[in-house]
């Protein structure tokens, strides 16, 4: 997974039939800070995150294992809210 | 997923015969304007979008998870046209 | 998948058993005018594509779903030999 | 897998279920002499590393094949405590 | 697969139990001449291959499809040792 921040939402009402029901976030990686670092992708929601949340997101095949996700066509889910990050000993981001 | 812009088509008549039937659109990674920001890749369309359309698209196996592409040799799979993409509280790309 | 050129062919008579039979070509990506623009992959060939042709090729499992790449260790196959790429409206690439 | 660097650690109380009870650690792809050279991904921890230890760490779906991963929705595993790693004819970083 | 050279070994006597009894090569990638280009990734060999050689590699779910690492947590491995490499109607690589 990495670390990524929810910087907007994604509206589609034409799709795959199978992504009914899902939450599409806009996710950008970003480091120990909460600072965005990268291009973002379209992630599906398993936790109930928010925009402006740090979160861990998982890619690929390993998108599909949640209960929610499990055989529809998502290759980036978010797996968890995070609560800290802590690096060389010292606390960086905290919610 | 990412949103990618539609800006081409390929066309191929020798071909893996499990790709028959399938159309293959080019599609560039797009920022939440719209604008193209990367290189192209060819993708399967599963939900019949044209060239110009902002739309979501899956890579790697999640490509396969659509009842149009199952099983077959691809990875990348348009999913859905976007109708809109909020970042930070503002309207960006509306269809 | 994405667009590539064929550039070469590579010889290798040590192999894993289940590559045998299988002709490897060097790939690089190219773009929509057949012009290469990446760094060589080695690909399985599902077509019968020759050197200077520009193909489509799928990487990851996709590259296993065909019937001469099924359950071999292969991550990069050619899955078609590309005719034309319009882009923009226009006719960009053609054989 | 490549070589990493444990740098840091990440709690997250809210997640998907199937999550807990797993060690989620920040790792830095490094080079053979333990030196930081790449953004840090979020890997479940199958060994027992601890922070500033040089590990070996698999991405994708090859994340989930240990006892401890089966299943779960990991994209990044640290498999490996690195002893000693040997470039060129010369040991480099030894533990 | 890509070309790679094979350019040192990793010793690691604490690791997942599947891991055991794999030989594990760290592998640069590299031209057709079989100059390194890039970051080296740590592979699982299927072929016996030494320091030194130029080899064929495959990443992902495809470097298990292998006698040796098949459901073994391992996401690179080495599928053959390269005799030739031919470029532009021209030799180039030979062992």
């Amino acid at each position: 997974m990495v670390l990524g921040k929810v910087i907007g939402t994604v509206v589609a009402s034409r799709k795959e039939p199978t992504l009914g029901g899902l939450t599409l976030l806009l996710v950008a990686a970003c480091d120990a800070n909460g600072e965005v670092t990268g291009t973002p992708v379209v992630a599906a929601d398993a936790v109930g995150a928010g925009v402006g949340e740090v979160v861990l997101y998982a890619s690929g095949s390993s998108a599909r294992q949640t209960e929610s996700t499990n055989n529809r066509p998502v290759d980036a889910t978010i797996m968890a809210i995070v609560d800290a990050v802590e690096l060389g000993g010292e606390q960086h981001y905290t919610k």
